[in-house]
């Protein structure tokens, strides 16, 4: 067997892209042993006992003892306590890194307590589903997807490299920008597109005149396409939006914006508008399936059948 | 062989909705014979080549002619000149209805040119994909979904249960409510959700700060989701939105409402409130799924797979 790229890897927090992460490196073989901590003694019970990882640690300080790649997997808003909780017990070398949505908040919450000798370098794989949990990762989240690193200034390059270089193991290719960029660029992509779909799920539900289980029988006709990413985690979610404040408020001012454009066109009645707006949305999805960043069969796929099965 | 539901049926237009219904026609031995009509002489050739109908005729009247169930599956703008054109040459006794996303302006723009002697019963089988044409046809696209009645006051109820019995040897079950109530939640479960949809892929498209180019090389952040029923027919969702212009406008209201809430929790950092908002959400997800009206599998079924192989 070949060395793996990393000898030890802790994954701190278990969630969705923790165990994904485990299960393609077990895949890859990148790492000669694989620790885990969690804050919840169920999710640590969970993940023992379909053996996600090779060790399990009550304590993250236990987690990353001897670590030369330590993942930070926890929500936007638990970095801060948890960073000086390890500090003091990161290995000389190792490679600090995260997969939050947010970047400029996870700097400014992390490097206040790394040690010198080691090398924090945030990350950001932008990859994902609604599940959440131990039990909801799998080893091809990654494959095809992008994964964002924004190294701080001077940042070790052979570390950023190697990191670079796992996640492309991992099934990722990679994109470097500044942690600023970033938090716009996926406030656009990303934190936006829940806002609305979280939004327009609760207005729906809180109708009067339409009952609930009108809008349940009804929802094929485009609803329940937003009660998927609706259905992420809500502690997550709420730190994203807590901690990317500003990018979030300015990309939700463009999106109001041009919905008083389209509600001011609807309301005179300007067909031409409308057309011309509704036909560059759709050249917009066939660039994205070009991109290979989703699949050009109708529906999503989903079958006619309800039940799923075929 | 059993005698078919309907000797004749015509279908005006053959888009998604009217090839779906053709080749489910086919597959329960509903129709003797089914005639088409397209507007397009193009759409006429590709159904001609692909063989999706019996008989294709170059004018609707003709295609009407004789038919004991005339399904209208044009835009819903194209509805007024279209009743006009076929009104001398319905059959005594037909059954006359349509798939139009919007019931209200329908009903006004057929009525009057209907025939004594002829049952217009308007109907909505709320059931689509993003793709359109008469190639995107399926089956089962009707199966486990609802199919919604809107009859007139004094509608004759022999003419109504027929059509009740076609809907459900589609697959469909079927709720009869009046138009007024059907234009109001279909503006909750689809016109809302695709104008938000629309406007939320524009808006993405538009930015100066982040190219086009990483919107789409992100979008599997969130933003992809949207673009699925953004891609839908432009020239079906104009119509939409010019008739269905109270109801939707009235519901854009409520979006806006709770959008400003939300922006304003965001913006005072209340955790709570957004914890609150994202776990009901969830919620209604889980509905949607033990209804059957969505499949449980994590992203919509998607593979990690980009090229959607496995």
């Amino acid at each position: 067997m070949s060395t793996p790229m990393f000898q030890r890897v802790a994954l701190i927090g278990l969630g969705l892209i923790a165990s994904s992460i485990s299960h393609v490196m077990r895949r890859e073989g990148l790492a000669g042993h694989i620790a885990g901590h969690a804050r919840s003694s169920e999710t640590r019970k969970t993940a023992a006992d379909i053996g996600l990882v090779d060790s399990i640690h009550e304590t993250p300080e236990e987690a990353v003892r001897g670590a030369d790649l330590v993942i930070l997997c926890v929500p936007v808003g638990a970095f801060g306590p948890l960073a000086a909780q390890i500090s003091a017990h990161l290995a000389e070398g190792a490679i600090l890194t995260d997969v939050g949505s947010v970047k400029g908040h996870i700097i400014e919450q992390v490097t206040p307590h790394v040690p010198d000798g080691v090398h924090f370098i945030p990350g950001h794989p932008v990859a994902g589903t609604e599940q959440s949990g131990p039990e909801s990762g799998f080893a091809e989240l990654f494959d095809g997807r992008w994964c964002i690193l924004t190294p701080l200034k001077g940042a070790d390059q052979a570390a950023v490299a190697k990191l670079e270089a796992f996640w492309k193991a991992c099934g990722s290719s990679v994109d470097i920008m500044t942690a600023e960029h970033h938090d716009l660029v996926l406030a656009v992509v990303s934190h936006l597109p829940h806002l609305i779909a979280y939004n327009i799920v609760g207005t729906a539900a809180d109708l009067e005149e339409v009952t609930k289980s009108e809008v349940i029988k009804y929802s094929a006709a485009g609803f329940r396409d937003f009660t998927r990413i609706a259905a992420s985690d809500p502690v997550m979610w709420r730190d994203v939006f807590l901690t990317n404040k500003e990018a979030v408020l300015e990309m939700l001012g463009r999106f109001n914006e041009d919905l008083t454009a389209l509600q001011r066109a609807i309301r005179r009645g300007e067909g031409d508008a409308l057309f011309d707006w509704f036909t560059r949305t759709r050249e917009i999805r066939r660039s994205i399936i070009d991109a290979g960043q989703d699949e050009a069969v109708p529906d999503f796929g989903r079958r006619g059948d309800p039940t799923g099965s075929s």
